[in-house]
């Protein structure tokens, strides 16, 4: 038998089940980890194997922080308070007009970041990889011209350094979640971290990465949920709505979701939107593009800019209705 | 290569397809089936493989009724119109104080039917098995008393006759979705039907599922969310709140959502009935049992009558942000 | 702290463990099944929930008959033995000169059952849906004129006995996995049932099924792996050979697999039917036709006739490679 | 409608094609990649959505070398060809005596090479990361006392120049599959990769990494089936046997098996090991420990060395049955 102690379960719990183990005959192995004490009862006669559930994340889980993570950038804006944050923008960097025109949009309909690709994860060696350091430049500032944060993927340690000055917020891609080296990297700075759910991980695989960068020292995290991948077809990937309020319970961190890739369809992204923040999410980030069919990438599901101003609108009524703001 | 033919392809714009064809050198099959004409050219030189996308239902697609379907019960209660509806009730039904208790409060919070599993699909044939017809008719009672409608599951054709008098609503299990046999039977009857998708059933397959009762003239579906098996173990189902909009695009079938089944946590119940309102569900079923943690099945993902009174509140706000009433 | 007991669990040792649990001031709730014991200690401070690992199925667990289950048909041949055992035919019976053909081709390969569907589970109710008895009439015929045994799926309850004097071997097909009305009636007759996985089922759900069965007091169950759904989309499903040496150390009962319907794919029928053999499989069960490519049902995953000789000659090799004989 | 001609088209057929296209009153768009020709035809009147089949691979393709790749090490060993080839050792090198048994071991069993982590990917920051470089010491020393190559895990492009002294086989794990900079960086040395199929990756993404490899310059790359994630909890992953026949089919890379990751349970390694190799597998890839029960990490899926003897015996046999060697 494995007995899981909680978190909080005082030394004389823990001696009062360790005597009720060794009074019915069985020898008992104790292991008091960082985080909780785990009791291996062997040999008990008649009992057969419990599985333990343990939570093996310890600087990610709610009791670290009860009260929440509020992450507060150099605006003023805050991400994981009251206020519920919009992220927009391309999937990649194209061109000057192209960024400044949606940082135009984005702001104009309540937005708070811009997002946009510059070195790009692509499946094939022979599609776009992204503008790369040019591109953040004209993010940066297209942003700046209107009051916007940024925010975009890193995808190696080496780019680290050289993105820093552009970005506000570095995004984690669902690919990289477990790139272990290039989180532990990311927990050494002090810049928070957009880290997206991969594809195939389970919510405790995310907070277990999620891990990595606040062992670094680096308490900045925001999660995001941006579907997982099922056997249903109708869909890219399948959105895992019920993740969010899971991480709240689990996690102080602040979770935001990602409807376009969790879709995958741009007809899908504004009722995704609503039922992310109807279920408790701290924000979303969804594509957004001047000319969105014509989007060098991921364009069928990239937003118009009036589709934006229009699921703006509802989200700010989805947040009233759960007692946040927009 | 195939050509799938659009439903409503003439037979000019036919022709002039397979005259295309014929014409680079290949020879043409033709099946003209109930709904859609299916071309196959063979032999085209140079010409890979081609993949059809068709759309295999006709009575379920959103172009046969493209006003949408309102199904309207006795008491004037309607599903598929602006009103938003909840079902409510045990697992099981139990005995006479709990179903009538259990009616109390789920009309006290504004629910509009009663459920309870009188026949239960158990994994485990030693498992408890429902009390059968003497299950129904306490539900029914219990319902007449508190002015609800009863929805309750038939899992087989002999179950059908003799459950008929006692519900208004009769509901296929995920269990069932693709036993054929039950599903032409009740095309055949003139009652309601809530169809469940299946544990790894695509939208697609439940649509299909759908068309079964539909072709035996039986109209009036419901089709119902609760949640596909993926690999995360964190809920005991996956729910695909994106299910919704894409079923309400695809079809003129009302759905609704099972947040109960669809989590299998009763901590979650409350957070994924909220975004599948937000989604544009229209409607929830919920599992309540005034006991809730003595529930004879399904205990975990029960929620206390006090619980459905707060989530009845919450939702009465994000079905008004969404257009709605309830 | 839930703690399952062990099958053969003591009074004594149940009692001991109760005693212990009591002792550090908990209360302690015993439910004792037919199976197991489970003692639940509400109360107990400081500990966190434990998942109890239990073995629900009792008739098809191994300990019941740990020398295994091997089933003798009417002409000496065994399913479950020594002997591997292949059984072929197509997926739809057609017309007599099909079936005959095919009787003719199994047999002249080394083949032991006949097998081909006359009620047929279709997604859609607008495609072909069996020859119901007339096919199973010709299949007798033609299996009797070979020396073949017969193997058909049964859909339903009313089908039993109708079918019952064709058949040698009821298939029970994925979608009706559990459908448990049926099981349970199949658990009365005296006839072999082959138990198929669903295709979202569990090794465990599998055994449960196959629990009704047994409990009925029909013990000749054979179960079928067939291929579960994935995300991956190379395949119709993904077959889960590991299944197979699975259920040889949880249960009894002979296991055979189908890789046909497990792939989808003619191309990828031989490489799983010999890798499933390698694994310890009792048998297989492939699609084969005359004209394969002209198949009214399963065109694309149907062997030919030659290709079925060429695979039975790999598999003689494959089954002494493991201490099999074919 | 998309026309996806074939990798080889001619120009003529192309033309064809496009000419009767253009005749039934379309206006077609000709992208022609590197790859392939795709024709898009818009406006057709009456004609649905076809979806395109594309093998977006180009040097990873069959047709690129129609008679595979055999990759040769520099002791004569050579992987892809007619011999069938097994590497072993421990999840992690832990110590000298550790892994100087282990080779041995290996070796003696008739083990090719040495496998071994010094750099390890875990999911918790807590848990052992492995030796690092003083581990590849002892594993290349170890590896040299018995005749054996070295096979151990690259995480981060900072570890391939001091890794390479150490190592004849790069493996790249299923976590890294798709980090794209790594394997850019990969496809510049001149030593042969080892790649792993993500836990969630289609074989056509495993291919197109491949690809980033293969595009670099570096031809000699080997694939690894381990596993993919699916509901199934009864193993750590589900092996996908078929992937193995599938690649075969499609690339001229050699594919080889890891039943160890692949299942995660020490009694399933041989069987899951012997059906690979009846599938077609180039080898396999297992953990070996000498004291396996206390392998600092994978130790339930770690087999004695006895066990890899006997099933090194068993491999020899199906091998023989698929007409290979060993």
């Amino acid at each position: 038998m494995i007995v899981a102690m909680q978190e909080k379960a005082t030394e004389e719990q823990i001696d009062a089940v360790i005597a009720a183990l060794v009074e019915s005959g069985v020898e008992v192995h104790r292991t008091t980890g960082e985080m909780q004490t785990i009791l291996a009862a062997v040999g008990m006669p008649g009992v057969m194997h419990v599985h333990r559930i343990s939570s093996p994340y310890k600087l990610a889980g709610r009791s670290f922080r009860p009260e929440g993570t509020v992450i507060e950038f150099r605006n003023g804006v805050t991400v994981g308070g009251k206020q519920v944050v919009a992220m927009g923008g391309p999937c990649s960097v194209e061109n000057r007009d192209q960024i400044f025109e949606t940082a135009r949009r984005v702001k104009g309909a309540g937005g708070a970041f811009l997002r946009g690709g510059a070195f790009k994860p692509r499946s094939s060696p022979y599609a776009f990889q992204g503008m790369g350091i040019p591109g953040l430049e004209l993010m940066r500032e297209a942003a700046e011209a209107h009051g916007l944060l940024v925010v975009s993927e890193v995808m190696e340690i080496s780019q680290i350094e050289p993105m820093a000055p552009y970005v506000d917020l570095f995004q984690v891609g669902a690919r990289n979640m477990q790139n272990f080296n290039l989180l532990r990297e990311l927990g050494l700075i002090r810049k928070p971290i957009l880290l997206k759910r991969g594809i195939a991980a389970t919510i405790e695989e995310m907070l277990l990465s999620s891990e990595y960068i606040l062992s670094g020292g680096n308490y900045e995290v925001i999660l995001c949920e941006r579907g997982i991948r099922t056997y249903e077809t109708a869909t890219r990937n399948t959105m895992d709505i019920s993740a969010i309020p899971i991480v709240k319970k689990l996690s102080h961190l602040p979770i935001i979701a990602d409807p376009s890739h969790g879709t995958g369809r741009r007809d899908l992204v504004a009722p995704m939107a609503r039922a992310a923040v109807a279920a408790g999410a701290d924000g979303i980030i969804v594509e957004v593009h001047p000319n969105a069919d014509k989007a060098a990438s991921d364009a069928a599901q990239t937003l118009y800019p009036d589709q934006f101003d229009t699921l703006m609108g509802e989200l700010r009524l989805i947040a009233t209705a759960v007692g946040r703001s927009f």
